[in-house]
C-alpha cells in the first residue's frame, strides 16, 4: 500500500501531484477530513507540536520546508525517524540578503538616505571597501558557499569555518570547527551561515567578537541564538565602529525583548525576511525542493540533507 | 629643462617625489610662492576655473583626478592640450556602492530597519532576487565592467551596452551607443556607469525609462544628467515599484532643487560618496593612479585614459 504522506504547508496542484505519483497526500487545511496520525509514515513540515509528533507512531521521515531544522521538538522526534533538513533551497536568496546587509553597513545607506530626505546632503565619515578585505564565512553549506563565491567576486580574503570542504566554496584559509578563534581573529567582516546545533548555540561570545576587527562588520542570517546576545550587545555599547547587520532575531514572538540591540545606533535590522519570507518565488522553491527529497524517499532512494539527531539534542 | 607640474590637490611626500625626480612641482596650498601660471605645463587638478585654464598658455597635459572630466571648463581647454581622465582609479569602490544600493533597494534594507527602530517585526510585502534577473550595465569601462563581473557572481542575467568589448567584461548580450533601447527593453535593473559626454546627456529619458520592467530598479552611480530628471520623476510618480537608487545629483550645491526626486519614496539616496568620497584610501589610489599616469607622460611615454576633445564639446 502506498504510504501516508501529511504536509502541514499547502502545495500548489502540481507538486502535490508529484507525490501523489508515489504516495496518498493530506495537505493541513484542506477540506477533506484529517487522516489518523498514527499512520503518516511521512511528514514534510513548518512548524509542528509535540502532541502531533507524538501521535506520530508509524513515522519514518520527516522532511522540514525550512533549511534549519533547529526548530522541531527533538525530543519528541524518535531516534529512527530519518530527520531531512531543506539545506540549499534558499541559498541564493539569502545570500543576497547577507550582501544586502553587509554593504548597506558598509556603505552606511540607511544613515545618508534618511539624511536626504531631511536635505541634508552632507558628506561625513567613511565609508569602508569589501576589496581587499578579510572575511570569515562561517557555515560552508549552500549559503555559505554563495557568500563565499560572491566575496571572491568582490576581490575580499575568504577565511572558511566549517565541518570540510565538501561544498568547494572558494576560500583563502578554512579551519575546522576547534579553530574558531582562528578564523575569526583580524578579520574585518563575518557572515553567519551555521546551522543552529548543540555545537554552534553561543559560539559567538564577548572574547570570540574581540577577536574581530574593532570597526568590523558582523552579518548574522543564520540564527539569533549562535550569538550571545548579552555579550554582543555589550561589545557593541563598547565599539560604537562595530556594526551587527541582522536578520535573525532572538524572540521573533516578542520583539520588544531584543530592543537592547536593535535599539542600539550601530545596528542594522530586518525581520527574518532573508529566506522563506523574502518573495513568493523563494518560498515556492523551497516547497519544489522539499517535495523532490520526499519523492526521492518514496522511491527507495536516500533523501539528501539528511541531519544527524546527535547534534539537535 | 624639467617640465612644471601644477597640482591642485595637496600630494603625500611619496608621491610627490615620483613626480619631482622628472620635473618641478607646485601644489596649490604649499608656502613657496605660486608659480607664473603661464609656465605651467602639466596640469593635474579637480575642480579648475576658466580662467585659470586662460592663463596657462603652455599646457600640455591635463591629468583629472577624477574618473570623469565632465567638470572641465572645456571651452577653456585648447585644442592641442592632451586630456587624460582617471578612469578606473576608483572602480572597486564605486561597483561596491552600485550594488551597495541595488540590494539595498532589492531588499528593502531601509524600509524594514527604520520599522524595527520603532519595534515593529512585522513582514510586509516582498523582495526582490537579483539571481536570475536581466540587468543593464550602462557603460563598459573599468566600473561597468567591476558590476558586471559582481553580477556574473549574484547569477544575473547581463546585458552590456558600451561602444566597446575592450574591457572583456563577461556579459550575456552586448549592444552598440546607438541600440539604447534594446538594452533597457524587459531589463528589471540597470546600473548607470557612463560618463557623462554629448552623448549620455539625457540619454534615459521618460520613453526608455517606460521600457524597463514596472518594478524595476535604476541604479545610477555615474552622473545625473545622463538622466532627464524631470522624466524621471514623472516615471517615479506613476509607477510607484520602480525605484531610483541615486549617488550623483543634479544640483549638489543647491540640494534643494533635486527635491521633487529625493522626497519620492521609491528613492534610495546617497551624497556622490559612491568614489573620492567614500573613504580615504580611494581617494590616495586615485591620487597614486593620477600621478603615475602623469609619469608616464614625463618619461615620454603616452598617458592612459585620452579622452576625445569632441565628446565633451
Amino acid at each position: 500500500m502506498q504510504k501516508l504522506v501529511y504536509c502541514t504547508v499547502r502545495l500548489k496542484p502540481e507538486l502535490r501531484s508529484k507525490l501523489e505519483k508515489y504516495a496518498r497526500v493530506f495537505e493541513l487545511g484542506e477540506e477533506s477530513p484529517a487522516p489518523d496520525l498514527a499512520k503518516v509514515e511521512v511528514l514534510m513540515c513548518g512548524p509542528i507540536t509535540p502532541q502531533e509528533l507524538d501521535a506520530m507512531k508509524n513515522l519514518e521521515l520527516i522532511q522540514c520546508v525550512y533549511a534549519g531544522v533547529d526548530a522541531l521538538p527533538w525530543s519528541h522526534v524518535r531516534e529512527d525517524v530519518i530527520v531531512a533538513s531543506n539545506a540549499g533551497s534558499n541559498a541564493d536568496a539569502v545570500a543576497e540578503h547577507a550582501f544586502a546587509l553587509l554593504l548597506a553597513a558598509a556603505k552606511r545607506v540607511v544613515f545618508f538616505d534618511s539624511r536626504i530626505r531631511g536635505g541634508n546632503f552632507e558628506i561625513v565619515g567613511e565609508s569602508r571597501m569589501l576589496h581587499g578585505r578579510r572575511i570569515c564565512v562561517l557555515g560552508l553549506g549552500a549559503i555559505g558557499t554563495r557568500v563565499a563565491e560572491i566575496a571572491k567576486a568582490f576581490k575580499m580574503h575568504v577565511v572558511g569555518y566549517g565541518r570540510s570542504l565538501r561544498g568547494a566554496a572558494p576560500l583563502d584559509e578554512f579551519y575546522t570547527p576547534d579553530r574558531v578563534e582562528d578564523a575569526l581573529r583580524g578579520c574585518d567582516y563575518a557572515v553567519i551561515a551555521l546551522p543552529l546545533t548543540k555545537h554552534t548555540r553561543g559560539l559567538i561570545n564577548y572574547q570570540r567578537l574581540s577577536l574581530m576587527r574593532r570597526d568590523g562588520i558582523l552579518v548574522n542570517i543564520g540564527r539569533a541564538q549562535i550569538v550571545v546576545k548579552e555579550d554582543l550587545a555589550r561589545f557593541l555599547r563598547e565599539n560604537p565602529s562595530f556594526i551587527y547587520a541582522n536578520d535573525v532575531w532572538w524572540s521573533m514572538q516578542n520583539p520588544a525583548e531584543d530592543s537592547d540591540v536593535y535599539s542600539l545606533p550601530n545596528t542594522l535590522s530586518t525581520p527574518w525576511v532573508a529566506g522563506a519570507a523574502s518573495a513568493r518565488e523563494t518560498y515556492e522553491e523551497m516547497l519544489r525542493q522539499a517535495v523532490e527529497n520526499v519523492v526521492r524517499y518514496l522511491r527507495g532512494e536516500k533523501p539528501l540533507n539528511i541531519v544527524k539527531h546527535e547534534d539537535y539534542r
